[in-house]
C-alpha cells in the first residue's frame, strides 16, 4: 500500500493515536487559566512521567542530604490539557512539563526542558555535579539527545501507536537497544554514568532507561527488548530505585497508575509524603 | 495489513533504509582504528551535518570574537564506519558525532554530545553564554530534546526512509510544525532566542530549524511544512547565515553536497578557507 504525501501537509485532526487531543502542529494557550502559587521558593508544574520524576527525585535528594530546599509541586494534568493554559505557556513556550518558577532571589526566573532544571538546580546548590562536569555533561545530554527516540519513538510506536507498523517498531527497538547497550558498557566500569559520583546525569537517565529495564514502561517492552542482555544497567537501576529520595520523587504529582501508595498529586511539604 | 510484533524483537540486518549500514542494535567498536592527532589544543572529530556544525560555528564565533583559540578538525565519515573505530569509540561511546579532546591543561578529557561541548567550550572562553542562564539554558535544552523529532522522526520518515509511511510522516510534520511556531512566537518577541544576546543557544537551533526554513534539509521539507508561516524564524535564520563565522562553521569537515566552495574535509589552521 503506497503512500505518497502532498506537496503541502495539513493537518487532518482525527489521526494521532492515544495521544491526538493533545498533540497539534501550532502552539501556545487555547485557554485563559492562571497557575496556583504555593509559599516556597521554587514553584514546580509537571506530572510524574520520566520527564517530570527527573526534577522531583533531584529536589528529594537535595532534601535528603541537607540542602535548605522547599518546593511546591503543582499537577499538571497532560491529558486534560493543563500545558495549554495561559499561564503555563508563560513558564514554558513549549507547553511541556516539567516547568520551574525560582522565586529564591525574589525574582520570578521561569526554566523549562528538564535538563535544564537539573542543572539549574544543582549549582545553585553546589551538588550532585560530581567531579569530572565535562563527562556528566556528556551523559547530561546524551540522556536528553537519545530518550526521544526511547520514548517519543520506541514507546510511541510500540505501545501507544493506534496501529502496530514494522518498519517503525524495528527502527526503534534497534535504537533503543543500542543505546542500552552504550549504557551497560559504561556501567560495566564505572559505579554512576558520569564516574564515581551519583549525579544529575544518573536522575536524567534512570527514570527512562532504568525503568524500562525495570519493567515498568511500556507493556511487555521489557520483554521485547531483552532487558536481561543488560545486568549492569539493571544493578544500577535496582541501587538507585532503592534510595529513599527517588521513591518520594516518583510519588510527586503522581495520579495515575494502579499502586495507590504512591499516588501524591500535590506536594507542599515534607509531611505529605506521610 | 496488520502486523502484530514478536514477544521478543530480534535483528534482522536487512531492513532499515539508507542509513542500514551504519545502525545496529549494539555498540562499541567493530575495527581497530586509532584517532589522529594534531598540534592545537582542541581536537574535534566530527562531520558537518546540523549537529556538527554546532560546534565549528562556536570555534569560529570564538576565533572571530578574538578569543585564543585553535583546533583541528578531523572528518568523520559516518556513511564509511568511522564512528565505529576503537579511538573513535573512546572519545564517544555513543558512535555520534561530534566529539572533542580537550588538552588545554595538558589532559585529555574527551567531551561528546553537541550540546555538552557547546557549554563545555563556552564556558572555558566565558563566551555566548547571554546574560540570562537560565533561559539560556532551558532553549539550549529545547533543542536537544526536539531535533529528534524534527531530525530523527520527520527527516527521516519524510525523506530517508525505505518506504513512505503516512502515520509517521503526520505524526512528525505536526510536532516539526509546533516547534516552528514555538520558535517563531519567540523570535516574535526577542532578538536572539535567549533574549538580547547571540548565544550557544542559537548556534544550537540555527542548524536544525533556521537551515529547515532556509530549504536546506530533507528535500522539499520546506514546502512540505509551509515554511513560510514561520517569518520570524526565517529572518533569523538568516540573520545568523550572514555571519562569516558560520559560513566558515558550515564549511569545516564538510565532504559532501554540490557546493564544492562549502567543502572543506579537514580544519588545521586559519588560513584553510582561503
Amino acid at each position: 500500500m503506497t503512500y505518497t504525501p502532498p506537496k503541502v501537509w495539513t493537518w487532518d485532526s482525527d489521526s494521532g493515536g492515544q495521544f491526538a487531543n493533545i498533540n497539534r502542529p501550532v502552539s501556545g494557550p487555547t485557554k485563559d487559566v492562571d497557575l496556583p502559587v504555593g509559599r516556597h521558593p521554587y514553584q514546580l508544574y509537571s506530572l510524574a512521567t520520566p520527564n517530570g520524576v527527573k526534577v522531583t527525585i533531584l529536589f528529594e535528594e537535595l532534601i535528603e542530604a541537607g540542602h535548605p530546599v522547599e518546593y511546591d509541586a503543582w499537577l499538571i494534568d497532560i491529558g486534560e490539557g493543563d500545558q495549554f493554559g495561559s499561564g503555563f505557556v508563560d513558564v514554558n513556550p513549549n507547553s511541556k512539563i516539567p516547568a520551574l518558577f525560582d522565586r529564591t532571589d525574589g525574582a520570578n526566573v521561569r526554566v523549562f526542558e528538564s535538563g535544564a532544571i537539573l542543572l539549574h538546580l544543582a549549582e545553585r546548590h553546589g551538588a550532585f555535579l560530581g567531579a569530572d562536569r565535562p563527562e556528566m555533561l556528556s551523559w547530561l545530554f546524551w540522556q536528553m539527545g537519545s530518550a526521544p527516540f526511547l520514548g517519543g519513538g520506541f514507546g510511541h510506536f510500540y505501545h501507544y501507536a493506534p496501529e502496530k507498523l514494522e518498519y517503525p517498531i524495528n527502527r526503534y527497538a534497534m535504537e533503543a537497544k543500542r543505546q542500552l547497550d552504550v549504557l551497560d558498557k559504561r556501567l560495566e566500569d564505572v559505579e554512576w554514568v558520569a564516574g564515581g559520583d551519583y549525579t544529575i546525569a544518573d536522575m536524567a537517565i534512570w527514570p527512562w532507561y532504568g525503568q524500562v529495564v525495570l519493567g515498568r514502561l511500556y507493556g511487555d517492552a521489557a520483554t521485547f527488548l531483552s532487558v536481561d542482555d543488560y545486568p549492569h544497567v539493571k544493578a544500577w537501576a535496582e541501587r538507585i530505585d532503592a534510595r529513599p529520595a527517588v521513591r518520594r520523587g516518583r510519588m510527586v504529582n503522581r495520579n495515575f497508575g494502579d499502586d495507590v501508595s504512591l499516588k501524591l498529586p500535590e506536594r507542599h511539604s515534607r509531611d505529605d509524603f506521610a
